[in-house]
């Protein structure tokens, strides 16, 4: 049956960079020769790769029954709004209160063109946007290096690349590069290089409009004001601003990037529905998985009772932390590897402002400022432009930084990462701030990472219990995936255990 | 007055790079302590300096009628959905049949953040969404340096920005940078370039992720194919995809860009509203401006009959090549301004398509193609992501190949744009076609023009009897400001033609 799959493969075109593997849904249709029956499948965990699993099977008719221990599905995928109460693992209890129709993703909030979850978003009507991952005007702000004062990615850019390029060229110019490029490759180079840089007819950089304007260009009478100050090249290597551009150019970040509307939840919302509210149990923490070789028993709690499901078939799509804490009998394989991959911590916060600031007086529409300071990121929202009110993410940071926010009060954590902005946008980061939201994920009841850390790689040969099936249970996440952290690793991760779980029940 | 506009302009904040020139729309108030009243102007043409005229002055009171010759207001913001007839110059009638929700924005479609443009839009309520003007994803194709098959942009860049890379640290670790930097600064540039460039620790290029996969990294099993076929330095600058990078480094192209949702022309639509439609004749094509002193005499026929109007001022809102057709009084300096501006032929192609097969099969959401082909660019939708449908701009180009294509039919225009889009995107592009729509601004009656060639510039000695009033009549229009081609310019200049007129009435 792989083989068959393989072959029906699609067909690559020419242009088809960033390819899926093909995948073939279970249908009913499947049992129609065999005279075979769907299975029963019981599937830990609510969160993407759960969902992903029991919508997937849901198609061939298994009777899936998923096992949540939030009180909503999603997991890591998780849309704050206004009313939303979180209590976190050191007992900080918040209750959101954003605005009508403002949000923070506090997980995943972007999709790369490529991933599956866009499919999934097709496949399921949920409608998209795009996502703000990269703008000119967004500030870098490195304070390490002696940086007074933001300067916008547009001028960063006109200033390294100019220099780059007037630097090449000069040394183009000396010969330099006489064994590597012949006469006609040097020619060719320069005359890019010129237009990359805008080097002038001396092939020097001397700053330009690509740089910005202090005053716009306008009507007659206005022919605009460039900014000034242009730095020399020591100057601008000095600032290390440099070091945010290659973000653009990774698979997983190049623009265009989208977001669903209304949320990243409207993914998980959106699988609940198509799989069927009834088929999900919520609030229900499992408590041990028993293989008894002909089935599988999962024991959970779920309103202060000890409850157990049977089942033919069982899909373990917690995340490995916490699958590492709870009673099985799948061996001492299974239990070193889920303990080898260890959890990462990230946060992030919502600000949200009486007005957007931001929009009005810096003219910045979305995208991410990049900082030296322990916020890290700061991102405009990409969606509800030109409103009254706007949610800013304050804080996007990882591992020691997280960790420190997340050991401060919510209020604490709100006026740290204030103050930081203050430094860059000025006052109104202070002024104009309604209220905040922090989620810290290493922090965060049932889940506690933000994502995994595994050490050779989800193929490594010890986690090879992990990524065969132990008796009657499977295992799915990102975690088990080259795309960890991202929802396309929890998506494929699950056609895959759905795929082999399928062919063995057809061959069975 | 000016002085005291100047002195209550907006402070410019440390990062405020990129602001307009300050603008205090006139408003009733500014009567009360004149005693003066608002007067009566007449504006020809309803495009947005028109437009955007008669809404500023309105805000005061004043007394305005636009006269507009084609049957609706925008001008060259021109928005075709299915149903909208046009017919050339040439003589050619075309019907769009664009289904339900679809359209193409035959003139502008794109604001970047910093112009007035989206100042409008906000108060004006008119919703924004991004404007896809680059992705990574998108094409490059060069058939005249041999190219046979598109790269992507994510390609192109991380080939071209690798070898850059590699040959100035090659350089650079031959001293042939020795006496521009010294060696900390070397050290930070080499730091920058192997980031920057993706080079190993050898601080050579050799491919990386940037590229792009033929196979996507997913589940564990999956690690990823990456794309194959590394060119060589000298293959890479021989294509000469290079040249397109700086594209999206341009004060007036770098994202994020934005346009309205549902057509540019939502703009002109809120203006038309706002002034009130009985403010403004459509179908009304002005014959003659007499500035008689006193006051300025319009005459005009509409529905066949020659009519006049008479008003105290008087703003020549309509492009300088049509102006220049229109008898007037307004002497001689005047019509040789008017004729030393020159139009400019652009042109676009609308290719509806029955299925988004550039999204399924080629993973683009969106962004623009490069093509050294006479269709110059083909740009993907901003809009309906996910749909079932969706329009191309098949063509969008200027000068001679706007004009070659005028001279074909629409159904010869199709055919030809599509022939070109083939070699790039294969045989769905001609197969999943299911209409089309052609516009071509210098054939477009009363227009004649996609932008104009203002030598000198708009400050240029010859253009002073545009740039301040003659007698009682001003001019305003983007063909008067430093962003030609932009609305920007068309909002700038009417404000400054306001700002003017209304100061002469509160002083006169």
């Amino acid at each position: 049956m792989f083989a068959t799959m393989g072959a029906l493969g699609l067909a690559p075109t020419a242009q088809a960079a960033g390819r899926e593997q093909p995948f073939h849904a279970p249908k009913s249709s499947d049992f129609t020769l065999t005279g075979r029956g769907a299975a029963k499948v019981v599937i830990v965990g609510g969160g993407i790769a759960g969902l992903a699993s029991a919508y997937e099977l849901g198609k061939a008719g298994y009777d899936c029954t998923v096992l949540e221990a939030r009180d909503r599905t999603g997991g890591r995928n998780f849309t704050v709004r206004g009313g939303d109460t979180t209590t976190d693992l050191y007992g900080n209890t918040q209750t959101a209160r954003f605005g009508e129709g403002h949000y923070m993703n506090a997980g995943p909030a972007r999709l790369p063109q490529w991933m599956v979850t866009l499919d999934y978003c097709r496949e399921l009507g949920v409608p998209i946007e795009v996502f703000t991952n990269t703008n000119a005007d967004a500030y870098l702000y490195n304070e390490s290096t002696g940086m007074t004062k933001p300067m916008r990615y547009r001028t960063a850019k006109a200033d390294v690349y100019g220099y780059v390029s007037e630097l090449l060229a000069k040394a183009t110019g000396k010969g330099a590069l006489d064994k590597e490029l012949t006469a006609t490759d040097q020619e060719k180079l320069v005359e890019f290089l010129k237009d990359f840089g805008e080097l002038g007819d001396k092939l020097t950089y001397e700053g330009g409009e690509r740089r910005g304007y202090t005053t716009v260009p306008a009507a007659a009478g206005t022919p605009g004001v460039l900014l000034g100050d242009i730095p020399t090249a020591s100057e601008v290597f000095a600032t290390g601003v440099g070091r945010y551009f290659s973000f653009e150019f990774g698979f997983d970040q190049a623009m265009l990037m989208f977001q669903p509307v209304g949320g990243m939840d409207q993914i998980p919302k959106a699988l609940t529905k198509a799989i069927g509210s009834h088929r999900i149990r919520t609030g229900a923490a499992v408590s041990k998985i028993t293989d008894k070789g002909s089935g599988v028993t999962v024991t959970y709690t779920q309103g202060g009772r000890t409850k157990s499901i049977e089942a033919d078939y069982c899909i373990g799509a917690l995340p490995p932390n916490i699958l590492a804490k709870i009673p099985h009998n799948l061996g001492s394989g299974v239990q070193s590897a889920l303990e080898a991959i260890t959890p990462s911590s990230a946060a992030k916060i919502g600000l949200e402002y009486r007005s957007r600031w931001w929009e009005l007086d810096h003219k910045i529409y979305g995208g991410i400022t990049e900082t030296d300071q322990d916020i890290t990121h700061i991102w405009h929202p990409s969606y509800g432009f030109h409103g009254e009110r706007g949610v800013l993410i304050g804080y996007y940071n990882y591992g020691d930084d997280a960790d420190s926010y997340a050991k401060l009060t919510p209020e604490e954590r709100e006026k740290r990462a204030v103050a930081a902005g203050v430094k860059i946008y000025g006052e109104k980061y202070r002024t104009e701030l309604a209220s905040s939201f922090s989620h810290h994920w290493r922090q965060t009841p049932h889940l506690e990472a933000a994502w995994h850390d595994t050490p050779g790689g989800p193929d490594d040969a010890r986690y090879k219990p992990l990524n065969e099936p132990t008796g009657r249970v499977y295992f799915a996440g990102d975690w088990l995936s080259y795309t960890d952290a991202w929802q396309h690793g929890a998506f494929t991760s699950a056609r895959k255990a759905v795929t082999a779980l399928h062919a063995r029940v057809l061959s069975s």
